[in-house]
């Protein structure tokens, strides 16, 4: 990295666990220089909500003002919810501060925003000058943008895995089942009741079926070439996504072909690794920035299963906009993304 | 229940987790006098293993002796591991007992048998006489059986998910794509590093991939209508199976055709419950002999989805084979199994 | 038990985790008749907020309602708030009916009350009618009882433990330091975010450092014979209470004596367990009406340490509330209380 | 720090939890290049063990040899189990190499060790020659050490609380009851029924009541100045200890003077943070080298409670070692430890 004035730096939205897991990343990068956060109101220090970051240096945190915002940062994370957030992010980025909204505003077209979200659209101009931050597969567009859509995290562990099968025009004409399972800390920091300990410990199910709104995220992303029927399901977890992505398998496409593929696409990536052996573990990634991804073919029902696990609030949100944050700033890829998985 | 003897009931295995559980059960049934447990050696009393059993009037727990086990019972319940399990249930029936065996060994063709347990297989003639009891499914032949292959514990969630669908002809032609979850419990109560809490706790990974000894099971059981591709998977959770069935439908069949089979097979059932909303959660059947089960059209990518949840240890094991054990000796079939989920 | 009509019985509060333990508790009841169930509002059957329920014969739940209460039961569980369960619990006892009232409201006198649990008082001469259900030391007081305040978790688990002593007058002059430990389902059914599954997995801490309300009914209970420092502190677990009392010792009482008083109380007792080997776990205990105690002496720094186990929902709530139902009512004391620990 | 070459550094005992932690950290030690890492036998790299650390540049997984450990390294951590590390640490010293040694075969006389340990003790000369590494105590001395006992994690957590009242002489003539709870991760990565899943979700015990090893560490730290009666539990969790230390509270030390004296030892410490508000919790300093302190007084008991937090793998093991190896080698004390804690 060039010598370089380290980068202003705001979090909107500190108090989620988003925002919170990006405070507690962008402490560590040495090119950054955390100048605000905010949160709905004024309060105490970021501290009292999150203890784990006490005796950082910190700034106070405020109630959101655009104003504050905008003065305070040369580039702004925005982590508030659906239906917020996309506006907040695009009024810092009219006022030509370089803006990362980690919801689900920006990445869909109105319509399919609107008929998945059931809330209003962010303007339709904007929406499409906002890129689609899936590091891996839109590297050169990340590095010019100054609005970056980051994607979901569902969305991000499935095209993880089936971006390279995509790409090659392997998904054409199947329908793929795609089983997903969550930690709960991908709902936030919210005192609902089936969040709760006594409810979820033990406990597994599934929610949204067939109507989770990174659905029309994934195919949009794999350019409509398949149908995507995903089942999401909360695990009696913090953290992490595992996805078991079902695609039917003709043989037109070889063994060889895949694991060519697969290597083509990720041996040269940092973050995303196809193992040799055995399966991927959440555990193996949780609390670092990881996608691990298997894949197998299983020759008597003419399957392909596709594995992929992240932890959702690094890959699946904060980590990731960060490495795009790297990448908008020259930074190499995995400043401040260097931690490996909490094992045990 | 006509005024009758108790009948003199063993347990063959009763240290493990299905014996232990089954003893559980035991000791609440009104009709049963439990004079029989046996684990690999002598040793202390079972309440040594399960100290929740304390204060409970328990025989003492023998090193397995086949005489001292056939004297003792009328019936036999034999919980060996796969490839010990079916031979001792066999020599026990010879003489004369009735036997319900849990293990996988009575359950498939010697052929079949060998290529996914990788064990010897039982006498193929033995092997014809045992009835699979998958009780809501073969109750009258449970009802006249002397020897009971007590189903698996994914095969029970999954078919009781799948047969009135199988059984209505509606399954053929196509494959079917299970992605089941299962608690650490499904794999016995043994000194096993991945099963321990520093490995398994926070994490969630899938293993057998499309090699899970349930799978011929499960296609025999579906009369080889479908092939199925099993994906089984370890939950951070101690009990509980959760299967999600993905079935290509292609509208031949209607919404109301399918609400319509499920309401006919389940209706006057006890422990299986087609809701009739929401999707079924782990918790609600945990420590029940329930199976509750749920289905949903997905017309947009032209799938049936399937959701199926029952506890391991019960509805997949004891309490299963308890229920047989009930239609063989003309209990009423809730008897001892009328206990509700333990929520929270 | 002689031969008699069913007993009406109602339940008001029937949404909270002690009162649904209650509900699934009396299913199983064979003298008992489920006439009155009550939550705030009306609204969906019970199932619809507990799906372990599914299937039973319920009656439907209402808003609650004095006169309906009253004229639907014989007896009444009330299990709301502290600070509103003792009015309601007064008022349905007024009218006739036989009252056990799971809150706080009814076990201390006006002014302690208010200290610690800041709330107005009951009227005082109702209070001294109520009867304090610690079933196994007030046993004679229970079978006359009108009106019965059911014992809290904390206090129920630590005086199973105190009481062999404090009784004895091996507590005079003493000071006894406590640390307790909780599964969250104590704090109730509520949508509050400490309690989230994000927030409290793999978490612990203390909570309400000397001043839980608990510590002046322990020190009532043993006559303020010692006063008692009690440390609650929160498991990342849903049931179970575990105590560890630590109590000076000055080998005035020896060995031999201390094991005496424990096999003289207990030895004859359904529920409290005193082990020959090892030390209580909450395992064992979850899903019963059971209490594991054991005890050390350690000579070195002459201590005396007792440790005591109980599932919070049962002994420490629901299940205690039933065995005094059982005096009360001439049952036999186990009645519907016979399950073991669900363990695994 | 000033210019120098890297430490060449070996980590004997890599496939254990704390060997893996150290590897885990040390990976991110700018002034570190990791030569050697060892187990028990030869076999796959690291990451067949620990998946986590895939795409780390990481030394072979040999099998132990004394000369290859000498050779390869300047400084030597060792992590095997007590009975057999001391003397691996030992032998290495002696060949010139710095060793920190994880196990408690250095921390204790050789009568006291075996007395507690049942343990042939290491020779009396080396054990007087290693410095006890409690890094915030003694500091000039481990700057200076070539040998380090590195203290055991229940131990680390009681010190840091009891250090600043033993120092002052506030212990003197008292008697400590210890109530502390430790994550499953501390018993090491094995095999073993008891930390089973299955066994210890949702559970909590004791164990080795008043007779834990830790205790002549912490008696010995403190000199002696009052006896301690340690009770050690198992939370159902991976990491963490949590300890409750409860003190006789005569009023001769005013609330003040305790106040003062925390500010005085821990102030400027970076790692050990006495708390403004609220009490330590296990999740705050999970995946950290953090140690979270508060302390109570209640009047009304007379008593002094002392509550302390910190992640038994990290200050509690690998992270204490490597602070105590930066000081050793004159680097900033937190190199390599500025990870805050996971949370959620």
């Amino acid at each position: 990295m060039p010598v370089q004035q380290k980068v202003r730096v705001g979090v909107v939205g500190a108090t989620g666990y988003a925002g919170a897991e990006l405070v507690r990343i962008l402490l560590g990068h040495p090119g950054v220089d955390l100048t605000y956060i905010s949160a709905s109101t004024d309060g105490p220090g970021l501290t009292a909500f999150y203890p784990n970051l006490i005796s950082s240096a910190l700034p106070a945190l405020e109630a959101f003002d655009i104003d504050r915002a905008a003065n305070a940062s040369d580039c702004v994370f925005v982590c508030l919810p659906s239906g917020v957030s996309g506006n907040v992010a695009v009024n810092l980025w009219k006022r030509g501060r370089k803006v990362i909204d980690l919801s689900g505003d920006l990445r869909l077209p109105a319509d399919v925003y609107q008929a998945w979200y059931h809330h209003d659209p962010v303007e339709c101009t904007v929406q499409s000058a906002a890129v689609y931050g899936l590091t891996e597969w839109h590297t050169d567009a990340v590095r010019q943008a100054t609005l970056v859509a980051n994607p979901g995290c569902y969305a991000t562990a499935i095209l993880l895995g089936l971006m390279p099968l995509a790409s090659a025009g392997w998904l054409d004409g199947q329908t793929v089942h795609i089983d997903a399972k969550s930690g709960v800390s991908g709902a936030g920091r919210a005192a609902k009741l089936p969040y709760a300990l006594s409810e979820l410990d033990d406990n597994f199910y599934a929610y949204k079926v067939a109507a989770h709104q990174h659905t029309p995220e994934i195919e949009q992303a794999i350019e409509h070439r398949a149908p995507v029927l995903l089942t999401t399901q909360l695990l009696p977890t913090v953290r992490g996504i595992y996805a078991c992505m079902y695609i039917p398998w003709n043989q037109d496409v070889s063994v060889n072909q895949i694991q060519g593929r697969f290597s083509e696409c990720y041996t040269h990536q940092r973050f995303v690794h196809v193992l040799d052996t055995g399966v991927p573990q959440l555990k193996s990634v949780r609390g670092s920035n990881a996608c691990h991804i298997s894949w197998h073919v299983d020759e008597r029902t003419r399957t392909l299963l596709v594995m992929s696990a992240i932890d959702n609030l690094q890959k699946g949100a904060a980590g990731q906009a960060v490495q795009n944050f790297n990448w908008m700033y020259e930074f190499s890829e995995q400043t401040a993304l260097t931690a490996h998985g909490l094992f045990p």
